[in-house]
C-alpha cells in the first residue's frame, strides 16, 4: 500500500446557501481565532455539516467531555444572521507539514468553490510580546480593495511580514482562485490564552459583515483573562527585579516583536 | 523510480477465527503495552501469522538473540483462549511521520476487516511523572457504551487531553470504519520500563474479555519494577536535597502530568 | 484527495529571447544573491514573465508594501542588455524540504530547456564568519574550462566543500541536463545582510558577461553595511573583552570558516 | 508538477560479471566504511559504472578536486581479484530521511538481482565512545550459517542492539529478497576519522572472501590516526583533571557504549 499524505471530506450534506461568507478560526498563538470561532458557533447555533480528516494532522485522537475520544479533525458549520450566510471553520489542529498546510487549504478552497463562497475570512493573533489595555486589530487581504476599506472599520493596515500557516495559505490560495480573502489578527502578548484578543477580532467582524451577537460572555472571559495578566504582573512585580522578567513585559512602548501566526 | 512511502503486509496464512478481538501492544512511554503483550503472547502461546513492514519505521535492523538481523517490523500473532479468539499485535517501533501513523493505522484496520474484528483493544501508558504504590488504569473508547461500562471494571473514565501515537490513531480510524476501540491506559512514572503498569492493564482487560492467564511471573516482574523504583528513592534521599530530585517526583498527591501516549 | 508536493509554475506569456542567460539569486545567508539579483532586475528594468509555486516552500503568505498579500513565491523576469538576452530568477524563500529543492530546480531546468537557455549563474554567500575590507569572489562550475577561466575576471577558484541548496541543486542539475552553470559566491561574515558582498559578485558577473548597469546605489548600500559593520566592532571594543567577541571577529587572517549556502 | 521523491540510477554499461559480491561503503560514524571502500576501490582498480541520485539525499553540490561540482550521489564500481567479482558501492551521503534510505536500499537490491549478487557486506562502524589498541570487528547477518562462521575470522558475534542507517537497511530488504547479507563492524572511539577501524574491517573483508590487497598505506594511514588519539591523550592528561576528559576516555575496560551506525 502507498501511504502519501492524504485528506478526506465527510459532509453530511451540503446546505444550500446563498453567497455565504467563510469565517476560519483554527488553534494557533494565543488561541485567538479559535477561541472567536466556537463562540460565533455557539451564538449563532450554527449547524455541523461536514469534517475533514488529514494524515497531516497531529497522530493523535481527542478526548471528549462524555470520555469518547475522536481523530483530530477540522469542522465546517453553517448559519444565517441578518440575512447573511455564513459558513465556520474551527478545528483541533493545523496540519504538520508545509504541503499538508497547502493541500488542506486548497481543499478549503474547493469547498468554497462547490458552496459560492465569495469572501473568506481568517481570524489570527498578532504577537507582540506585550500586554496591552486594548488590543489593536490588524488587517491585510488578497486586494488593495479589501485594504483601503480597513480604516472605516478602526483596522490598522499592514505594510510588511509574513501571515504563516493556515491563517495566511487559506488567503493566498483564495487570491489564486479569485476569492477576496481577509485576514484579521487581534493583538496579543502570545504568553496567555487571549479572550481579550477574540473579542476586538468579533467586534471588527461583525462591523464588516453588518452582523451581530451577544456578546456578554466574551466580555466575561476577556475580563477573567485581564485578571490573569494582572496575577503575572503581581508575581512578576514581586520577584522585585530590575530586570524585566522573561514572560511578563511591560505595556510600555517598547518594540513590538511583530510576530504574526 | 518513485520513492513514496510503502507499507508491505506479509501474511503467511490468513488463520479462519471468529468474530476475534484485536489486541495492540506497540513500544511506547514505560514500554506498558509492549510488555502486556508480548507476556500474553507468550503466555497464551500464540502463533504468529503475518509481518507488516512500512518504510515510515525507523531505518534500521534489529540483531535477534541467535546473532541475525531482521528489518524494523510489526508482527500479528493470533491464538484462542476460553472461547475466544485473539488477534495481537506487537512490534519493534511505531512510524516516525504522522502520515506513516495514519497509514499503518489504515492497515491494521484493512486487517481487521479481512479477519472480522468488531473489537480493537490498544494498551497504554498514563504518564504522571510520579511513581504510585497502585497504580490506576484509565480508559476512553470510541462510544458512550463503552466508556459508560467502565466502572465495572475498576477503570476510571477520562474526559480531556489527547491520545497521541498508533494507540490513538489506531481506535480514531476504527471509530470510522464502524469498529469499536478501546484504549487502556496504564498509570506510570514515565522514568522507568514499568512492569506494574503493565501488570494493571492486563488485568482490567482479563476481566472485561474474560480470559485468564497466569500472571506469576509478570508479578514478578512488577516486584522488580518496584525494586527498582525503591533504589531509585534510596539514591535520591542518599543526595540529601530538600528540593524533590528531577527524575524521582515522591508518590505524594502532586498534581498529576496527565500526559499520554 | 492526495496532497502529494506540487509545484506549479505560471507563466504569463514566453518571451523569445536569443539564447538567454539565467541568473538565479534567491534568499540564502547574508541576502547576498537576493539583493545583487533585485538590483539587476531593478536596474535593468526586467520585465516579470512568471512566477512559481510550490507546496514545499514556507506555509505562509509575504504582506506587500501596499498592504496586500501574496503567496510565498519564486519569480521570473527577463531583460536585454547589451545585446544579451537575460532571465532573472528572484523569491521570497527557498523550499524547506531536500525534495522540494530537487524538485524546484528540476522545473527551473525544465524552464530553462523550454527557452534554450544554456547557461546558469547562481550568486551565493561564502561564509567566513570575520568581517573583510574587500570580500573576495570564489566561483565553481560544471565544466574544468568553466573553472580555469575563472582566473580571469579575479575569480578564486575552490577546490573542496559543498554548496548547499538551491545555488547548488540547480547547478548540479544543470549539468546533468548538460547546461552549464557556474555558481559564484561573495565572501561575507554571514553576521549581516551584506551588500558589499553582492557588490563583488554583480562586478564579477558584469565582466564575465560583459554587460554594464549603474553600480552607484549599490556603492551606497555597501558603505551601510560598512557602516553597521563598523558600529558593531565599536561597541565589541567598549566591552573591552580580551578574548575575540563572538560574532564580531578581527578582520585578520584567521582561518576561514568556509561555510558556503 | 509532483514533486515526489525520485531515484534515478545511471549505468553507463552493466558489466557481466559471475556471481559477484556487493561490498557498501557509505559515509558514517568514522567514515570507517567509506574509508575502507575508497581504499579497495583504488587498491584494486575498480572501474566506475553507475551512479545513483536520490531526491532524498542532502540537497548540495561537492565540490571536486579540479574546481568542478557534481550533485552529491551514490556510485557504483566493479573489479575481479583472485578470481572473485566485487560490485563496490561508495557515495557522498546517506539519505535524509527514512522512506528515502528504505527506497534507496530496494533500488540497490533491485541492481543486485540484476547482476546476480548473491552476497552483500556493508562496512559500519561499532562506537564505543573509548579507544582501543587493537579494535575488534563485530559481524551480524542474515541467517544462522553466516553468523556461526564468524567466530573462524575473529569476528565477534552479536546478540542484541540495531543497525541503524544505510549499513542495516540494505541487508534488512536484502534478507527480504533471499540475497546473503553481512554486516561487518569495526570498533572505534568515534570521536575521529578512524582508519585503525577501516583496516581492521579490511583484514576481515579479505579472509572472508579470500582476496588479497596492498595494505601497507592503510597502514600508513592507521598509524597516523594513532598520533591523532596520542596527541588528544597527551593534551587531555596536560590539563590535569581528575576527572575522565569528556571525548577522551581511558582504553581501559569501562562498558562500551555499544552505538552502531
Amino acid at each position: 500500500m502507498s501511504i502519501n499524505e492524504k485528506i478526506s471530506v465527510e459532509i453530511s450534506s451540503l446546505p444550500e446557501l446563498k453567497k455565504p461568507k467563510l469565517i476560519c478560526g483554527l488553534p494557533g498563538s494565543g488561541y485567538v481565532g479559535k477561541l472567536a470561532i466556537d463562540y460565533v458557533i455557539d451564538k449563532l447555533q450554527a449547524k455541523q455539516f461536514g469534517d475533514i480528516y488529514s494524515s497531516s494532522f497531529p497522530p493523535q485522537v481527542s478526548i471528549q467531555s462524555d470520555g469518547t475520544v475522536d481523530l483530530v479533525k477540522n469542522s465546517l458549520f453553517y448559519c444565517n444572521t441578518n440575512g447573511q450566510d455564513l459558513v465556520l471553520l474551527t478545528g483541533d489542529a493545523q496540519p504538520v507539514s508545509a504541503q499538508g498546510e497547502y493541500a488542506l487549504a486548497e481543499e478549503i478552497i474547493e469547498i468554497c468553490k462547490k458552496m459560492n463562497v465569495n469572501e473568506i475570512y481568517t481570524l489570527a493573533a498578532y504577537i507582540t510580546g506585550k500586554f496591552s489595555k486594548i488590543p489593536k486589530v490588524f488587517g491585510t487581504g488578497t486586494s488593495p480593495k479589501i485594504v483601503n476599506e480597513f480604516s472605516k472599520f478602526g483596522i490598522s493596515k499592514m505594510d510588511k511580514g509574513n501571515i504563516t500557516g493556515m491563517n495566511g495559505v487559506i488567503i493566498g490560495i483564495a487570491k489564486r482562485s479569485s476569492i477576496s480573502g481577509i485576514c484579521l489578527l487581534g493583538e496579543t502578548s502570545g504568553y496567555v490564552i487571549d479572550a481579550k484578543a477574540s473579542k476586538v477580532i468579533l467586534e471588527s467582524l461583525s462591523k464588516i459583515l453588518n452582523i451581530e451577537f451577544d456578546m456578554s460572555e466574551l466580555d466575561k472571559r476577556a475580563k477573567d483573562t485581564e485578571e490573569i495578566i494582572k496575577a503575572l504582573r503581581t508575581q512578576a512585580a514581586a520577584q522585585g527585579t530590575q530586570e524585566q522578567p522573561v514572560g511578563v513585559p511591560s505595556s510600555s512602548d517598547e518594540k513590538s516583536l511583530g510576530y504574526i501566526s
